[in-house]
């Protein structure tokens, strides 16, 4: 049995880990721990867990450590720089959730407004899309498991950058997320009465985001590719739908779309391509699919993306990501 | 006082019109009419009216003639189209909120699947959008109220095609509504277990506001506009928020856009440009406001519109007609 | 035109206020404050509040007080006990919507967990339940504006406890209430995800509410009065649905039920009491009503009684009482 | 392998056995079955099922019954009478989740309205809640699986009653539901806008599910138990809280009360009996969990209840029942 660590338990992604992990017939979870009061029982924390009773405490690097050969790090964006670099240190296998190791250090410092105090950690880690990675996950040491939004576009988009079809500033990505991804935080924006009854856009064309997603579509498309996107807030617990639009550079039918999809992604368990009809969010939430749809519209293609923003989108990718790196088959624990 | 009577006032939008009309300064509300197994007092059907304590029963047309100057038509597309044309015979104003008066005969037949009966009273109908076609409405008969999705796209682009700066081919129109919009019926995929936790896209790029909207914004532009257009279904009672991507073909600043708004809309009450923030849907539900916000990234522009689809989307935009028809204050039992 | 300022117009109550001040044609809104970093508009913070362009800033009592007749303060438990001695000082009327006097002094010690600063001040305060003290409010210079479930609970019962009909220790009231009742505040616990798919119990009899019922309740019986009181956390944004439970004393049939309520609300422009059917929470939401139903179940009665906890259960209600203080027609603004 | 069929697979119930014997181990699904307009594969009915591409079409029981040992029937009430008969006939156990063979005939006529055609197998049949009748389950062939309030009310009620501790007359059930019990059908109650921001009282003590609950706790109780019931609708997808009021006819401590559930269902692996807190309907929605807290109030005891509707109130409760029934683990497939 793998012996794992959460760093981060308490948070919506913590908890996801520790729903999955815990029916992982390869996994024994040996240590949780978050910033608390004071040390409590996991399933007092949260009554749901029942038959988790493993005590959640603050953390103690070398303590879990000692109990663990892979540890998740679900925290805030740059709370994990400095812990990765400890536990690797320790010799453990690191699945660092957070943005911390997912972008050049001058690109990351641009857009989290943080110092990076570790890039020579940097050529080390693996951008984990298994979709994308996986021979290289084999090899793994530290893996920066991809952010939620990037995770919906990048599998919507792979094929078709890939095939250089994408024409030249047509790429239009109009994505819509639960709440569920803003966190597990006291914020006056997040409030029931101010998300219920609401919809809109936020961070137009700002979201921290955007450099991960024109990062992955530059190296597919081997040229530098600039994206627009605007997030949108969606009074839903879980889910991103990913609406996209762009025009191809070469006429081809929505058959053969479907089968340029289907034969990129014949090799991964986890993405479905529909055919006839579109994807919505309530058939992927609580699960570790990405369901992909495509419809030709006059000259345009429109790429429609589902995602569960905590599994696939975070914890069941990091999951994905740790059954390859260790072996195991890789739907393990996430069917 | 104005005696007006409603058709289909058990509706949603017929009830919003009934919460508009029954405090309106200048209007007697003298008739309630739906389909219903029996007549029935209206503040019994919605005890939320207390005061409204007209008799509900079935349409007859003759009858709500006599006691009435105009009426509103809150009813399905293509019941409409007889109803509208009797009430015209028996010499009284209408408002038809559905779609019957609102395009050509041979379009309106290739999109709702019926034959127009009626199109000889077409060059009679005025389409009424009071921002655009204000004059017109003053000495209409029969008003054709537009659509919400149209209202919301058409009052966001207007100022844009009206100065021809918008680039060919590169509009792109992403539209998110709340169930209200789906009208008042016993149907599985309204069902709130169907829709709570759920992001869709539905009808894309085949939606029956299409017609319209590329009907208007081809006007102002002088020239045949196609739209690319993808509504989805969101989690909340009212609401629509487009999010509206095009390009211009000439270079324009932030302020000159936000000035070129603002100059459009001098005399429009109801429509709101926002200048530093964006729209939001709590921002105008259960109001008759637009409000409109534009962002510029790269070469592209970001048009972002909100409204209430039951009210500046139906009801609201109906009372501003009669308002307009009858000479009183445009925003009188608006406010 | 009375002046009127609202101190805490940010919070849900004091938003509230503001929406049902500026429409109401006896009075002029002539400052807003509230603890904000920097003063600004209040159609900027609060964008739907189109036309109200008063600057919010910080609370200056001498200043505020040099602008008005009458101050409502929606401030949390414990701020407002000297706010309001002190414009009382200035001779200006005060409605406090916090439950700062509505108690005797070492009552409110012993469950606000605060000493009572000004217990002089107590003998002046009018409990504002128009329906039963309508006639002390007219005299008022300060109104203890009741809670939202004391509101929902002493309408429901007042007839019943009046008449000593109610049998000794059979009273259970349980209530179920929107999430704005908490206020607008950062609490994970009020997060969006942790509300959305719940249903929960909480500060089962221990409520702070509790001892203002029983209070109100011991008057009209004119004995010790306990109650069984459990609050339930509903996904909704406004509304409180009480369901109470009691066995009565002597028969009485249903209609005389009926018409004991129906008499003693006789005078009571805003409680509606229904005949064959029961109230539901949509149908008082944005409304100063109360609607009451009541149900005979063997030996005992089911009364259920639906206000909307930010208007009757506060704004409204606090309204209500300027318009009777102040001589105005009871139902302005509120219709 | 044990070959299953689900009759009416495609409502909600019928959806959440595919998802819960999907995954079980000891079970082959061998048919789905629904009236449908033409015979579907069920992962293109509900996309989320990505793995079980069964066709699902008209049943015919002959063919049904050839390929399988046990049969699901979740089927509006009235119609599993007949159904259940020609299974049994053909020698198949039959585990059916409407009401007709929960109670003796005559108060089924009474409370459905309907003839009961099979008065000959209430005899066969065993009511299934396997907390009070594991022996006789492990023998049956005809389940009657008991609705989901008499689940969350019966549990919560057992061990007291069993006693002999309730006090006469002093029981006040007060439940709250979420929508997906109503099941999956066109109806404008359950539309979306009429559910979502809306909190009502339903058949207040008229609900069907009454008779059950009395005749469970009359049996507990050795005497003739009758109820006070008010189920309310609340805008949640799944879930069932349970508040309960009653008296007891001795004294007895917080602790003593904890330690006679904890006894009681010291052999049930589903009931979860809560210390120190309450029970929400988050912590036990999809899972097989009831939770169950109390707390003593002056002379009076409040025991709150909560159970998935779909799951420990439906589907899980027939899998456990099953798997009781097959010598399986009762926790197979439902952890």
């Amino acid at each position: 049995m793998l012996k794992t660590a959460i760093v981060g338990a308490t948070g919506y992604t913590g908890c996801e880990l520790v729903k999955i992990l815990s029916r992982h017939s390869q996994v024994e979870l040996t240590s949780l721990t978050a910033v608390l009061e004071k040390p409590q029982r996991f399933n007092q924390l949260f009554p749901q867990y029942v038959h988790v009773d493993l005590i959640c405490g603050n953390l103690n690097i070398e303590e879990v450590a000692q109990n663990c050969d892979l540890v998740f790090l679900a925290l805030p964006h740059t709370v994990s720089l400095e812990i990765a670099s400890q536990f690797l240190k320790l010799g453990k296998k690191v699945i660092d959730l957070s943005a911390d190791y997912r972008l050049p250090a001058e690109i990351y410092e641009k857009w989290y407004k943080t110092k990076h105090s570790h890039p020579e950690l940097l050529k080390k880690a693996v951008y984990g899309l298994p979709e994308l990675y996986k021979e290289k996950i084999k090899e793994a040491e530290l893996i920066a498991n991809p952010g939620c939004y990037p995770t919906s576009v990048i599998l919507a988009l792979a094929p078709l950058f890939k095939q250089g079809m994408v024409k030249n500033n047509s790429l239009i990505i109009d994505s819509k997320t639960g709440v569920s991804g803003a966190g597990r935080k006291a914020d006056i924006n997040l409030h029931f009465s101010e998300v219920i009854a609401n919809i809109k856009a936020y961070k137009v064309n700002s979201h921290q985001h955007i450099p991960e997603i024109e990062q992955e579509l530059s190296k597919l498309a081997n040229e530098r590719i600039d994206i627009v996107f605007t997030p949108h807030l969606i009074p839903v617990d879980r889910g991103i739908l990913s609406t996209i639009y762009l025009s191809l550079n070469k006429e081809i039918s929505q058959k053969e779309i479907f089968n340029l999809y289907k034969d990129f992604y014949s090799q991964s368990p986890f993405v479905k391509i529909l055919k006839n009809f579109l994807p919505q969010t309530k058939d992927v939430i609580f699960s570790n699919y990405c369901q992909l749809g495509m419809k030709m519209v006059k000259e345009k293609i429109i790429v429609i993306s589902a995602i569960d923003n905590l599994v696939k989108g975070a914890a069941g990718q990091a999951v994905q990501n740790m059954n390859i790196m260790c072996g195991f088959e890789e739907t393990e624990g996430l069917m």
